[in-house]
């Protein structure tokens, strides 16, 4: 049982918009047992679609495509799948009422000619329901594969895919279970960590496969295997990631799990009734940015500040002006002051606190581009710690951010 | 001159990463007028590997490979690519000490053998300097079609690219020049645009291609061309350009460039002397995570408070209690009042404030899920409006972003 994935799409060749749609669609199958063979990214031109769509034929059992179902003259996906079927549009009544529905509902007028054609369909095309848009989802089959198409808009996507593609695709195919386990670890590289475990990877049955991602500063050990009966399937692997485990217990960090660092940083200060608040300098917004992407994070996340000019530090902060004057506005003592502040102002439990330099050009004060220092404030102490995360901007407020979340979830597990 | 991308690695494919590599590349691959026809992200599989790179060598000139070049066991790019072109691996001298030295300078020690074995390349590949990183990008060919690996690692394949690949693909090909011009529009849909410009589009000369881009409340269309002559071809682009501005010149704010709407706001403040605050309640970060991405932003951005919680919009910010619990936290004359104390406090000429519910569930206050008030102050006025961005989180805290900086650009480009 194989699927494949196909994005339509001139946008994603000249690099104007990044494909975050197949990950999502990725996860999602994986989730119910069905392997992604291979990610194919085409142009809207109506050989390349039936070239991708015939080799997709031929070697996956179903095929998603994303894309070209908008109602203007660029998007021929509809046209193109009716010739590769030997099929032909016509027009469906439940569709034409949605989109006539959705015009009264937001613009409070009937809909154009255009968006009419969008109830055009395939005539063997069974409609899998767009809640949030005009281009139906349509489930379609030649020679036993099974073909989906669905537009590109990614929360339309999203939303067909978990009411309807993965409903519909669980009752159709019989699936094996697919189960993943990632060990998180920092602190050492990937080759160094190969050569420690080399025994163990020796003996690992050829049905386990283990993969090595590295990314900054962290590198995760995942863990990957397929079966018929999940019990067993997940208890081999479990056994071998104990087995891991125990060999990297000195930089392991925890598993990867559904859940984000922030998302589980979330739940336990959501289950202790404690609280967060952010002092942000060189991170300027993305700790925030993470914590709140979370729905439900007001119940824990007070608010930030970003103090991204020195003197604001002060001003609005309240840190000690000759604190900074005496130490320089990156460090460890500005770092802790923040935080501490941070915690009186918010009137927070715990805060996180970063200032650094993170170029590419030198900032106020001596230090060199990609000095970090980041402080934690908890209820009980103080922790923090300076870094230097190299030279790359995009880089060195990647790795804070990396880096203080993991700080932080230690101090909060400990609780 | 076509080229290809594959990617390889499971990460993908099972939804574990978002491949922004691939957007990466093909921009930079445009810019010098390099067409990318397909990407391919396949798994770290021996056949895999070699049919894409049979495939991709069948219909490229050019084929751009990432990932699998690591020092462990699941890294297979490198025997495949001997398999592929029938050669063996050989010591390169030059790759073998720049590992040393990265060893040396990094870690203080030696590399491990798993280490060195990244100096074994294909005999046959030009080796492309790696300077982040130990595994070498290699330029190798095949009848007549160029295959560059490199690793996956983000920030060192996009330094192999910009330093070694581009200027090493300047020499070697003739390339046509490709243009794309992006118009900006807001708030109308994308068929009524289609409706409204149907004579000027079914007018256009085939060689040039329209494709609309729809996402959250703006339509972007971008306008496509090749050709050889570089001055004619942005010549007759820009007409027809200009030509579809007068069409849509009500719903038109802009020419997307490659300067992204938050660099443009940089440069009009680093150009006009003037500063930024923000003040962000229901989008928790997410506008000073996207100023401060950009190098440089310590010149005009101040700073900025996320208040999450409501209280706080009155003890950090100083927004009136009263006034909160009169028109409700989510209102005009609330986020007005966020702005208002934004460049108080932080000494800015400019502020956005943004208060709402971004869901799922209600906040403090009686307002729907959506509801978005955003404010603008600026040196000689105050601009706010309410917004209803639907039930999504994610997508009203993105609507509410791109609705703020618009905002704000609107505003600065009037000074």
């Amino acid at each position: 049982m194989l699927a494949e994935i196909i994005t339509i799409g001139d946008e994603i060749l000249i690099g104007q918009i990044v494909d975050t749609n197949s990950a999502y669609i990725s996860k999602e199958l994986n989730r119910v047992g069905i392997q992604v063979y291979q990610i194919t990214s085409v142009q809207d031109e109506r050989e390349h679609i039936l070239k991708a769509l015939e080799e997709a034929k031929n070697q996956a059992d179903l095929v998603l495509v994303t894309g070209g179902l908008g109602p203007t003259k660029d998007d021929i996906t509809k046209q193109t799948f009716c010739e590769f079927l030997g099929d032909n549009l016509v027009e469906n009544p439940e569709v034409k009422a949605h989109i006539e529905f959705l015009f009264q509902k937001y613009f409070h007028k009937a809909p154009i000619a255009a968006n009419l054609h969008q109830a055009m369909v395939p005539s063997t095309a069974k409609i899998l329901k767009n809640i949030h848009g005009t281009a139906p989802g349509m489930w379609m089959e030649k020679d036993d594969t099974v073909f989906v198409s669905m537009p590109g808009v990614p929360y339309e996507m999203k939303a067909l895919i978990k009411n309807e593609v993965i409903p519909e695709v669980i009752k159709r195919f019989n699936r094996p279970h697919i189960y993943h386990k990632t060990l998180l670890t920092y602190g050492m590289g990937e080759s160094s960590i190969a050569e420690r475990i080399v025994d163990w990877e020796d003996a690992l049955p050829a049905h386990i496969k283990l993969a090595y991602l590295p990314s900054l500063g962290k590198v995760r050990l995942r863990l990957s295997s397929k079966g018929g009966d999940k019990e067993a399937l997940i208890k081999e692997v479990d056994d071998q990631m104990e087995q891991l485990h125990a060999l990297v217990a000195d930089i392991a960090v925890g598993y990867e799990e559904e859940t984000s660092v922030t998302q589980k940083i979330g739940g336990l200060l959501l289950k202790q009734g404690r609280t967060l608040s952010l002092a942000e300098s060189c991170t300027g917004g993305a700790l925030a940015q993470e914590i709140t992407q979370h729905a439900g994070a007001s119940a824990y996340y007070r608010g930030s500040i970003v103090p991204y000019a020195t003197e604001l530090k002060t001003s609005i902060l309240g840190v000690d002006a000759h604190l900074i004057e005496e130490h320089n506005v990156v460090s460890i003592p500005v770092a802790e002051a923040m935080a501490e502040q941070a915690t009186k102002v918010f009137g927070s439990d715990y805060a996180i606190a970063t200032t650094g330099i993170a170029g590419p050009s030198k900032g106020d004060g001596d230090d060199e581009v990609g000095t970090v220092c980041i402080a934690i404030a908890t209820p009980d102490r103080m922790i923090s710690e300076k870094f230097q995360f190299g030279k790359a901007r995009e880089r060195v407020i990647k790795k804070s951010v990396n880096k203080a979340f993991e700080m932080l979830l230690k101090e909060i597990s400990k609780n």
